[in-house]
């Protein structure tokens, strides 16, 4: 896609730090290193976000994240945890619209990332719980 | 696993609300709905985290996120965007030892929902962020 900065860096017009590469993904640091180590997942194929992947190519993403932790786990012993992170559509932060997963080393308390969950609990009674379920189950079978 | 409370789940010995179900999956809300329809996927296998998976497991279950993704938007349409989290270790926020993908519908500015990226920007140098780049492919590689 002409003017996706991701969709650049994958043929090279604009330089990265590249972290691995196959036919299907591209995986570099990301530019603001959250924590070291820091790396994007990317599918080659420009894919805006999760509604728009292909199963099979999403499968074959998705399916790279474990070697791209582990690899990070060996190159920094160090690290105490991951955090795997997709966003998807400007609400929910999502910056470029080309789809990429964050993977984020943290090493100690004392670095700046959070994830705040809310304080939405028993919010739904178990009526209200099971229709939301079915409403969801029957979507996801269609 | 005999004490894993999502292993309990999977084979009925603790009641859920079902979404999802496959030969390899299951999918289920998160009792603490962080926004409506906030969704676990997990592996039917005991898997701890993301270090711990066979890559093709992971194929097999990561590739189920865009299916269930799908559903949600069908589900929802007033859903606007959607985070997708796999937390490791409990320094990163894991709570339950068997690997599970949070998928949390957003609905408006007005959740109580968010991620705080910090504010750790050029605390790399392009020699250093090359360094660390390579330190990781080294062993992506392998």
């Amino acid at each position: 896609m002409t003017d996706c900065i991701f969709c650049k860096i994958i043929n090279r017009e604009i330089p990265s730090y590249k972290v691995y590469e196959d036919d299907n993904v591209y995986a570099f640091l990301d530019i603001t290193q959250v924590t070291k180590g820091h790396t994007l997942l990317v599918p080659k194929e420009h894919v805006t976000d999760i509604f728009d992947y292909d199963p099979a190519l999403a499968g074959e993403v998705f399916a790279r994240v474990p070697k791209v932790a582990r690899a990070l786990e060996q190159a920094f012993p160090e690290m105490q945890g991951l955090n795997i992170i997709n966003n998807n559509k400007e609400l929910a932060y999502q910056s470029v619209f080309h789809s990429h997963i964050h993977l984020i080393p943290r090493y100690g308390k004392s670095d700046d990332f959070s994830i705040h969950f809310g304080n939405n609990q028993e919010a739904y009674s178990s009526e209200e719980m099971q229709a939301i379920a079915e409403k969801i189950a029957k979507q996801v079978e269609q």
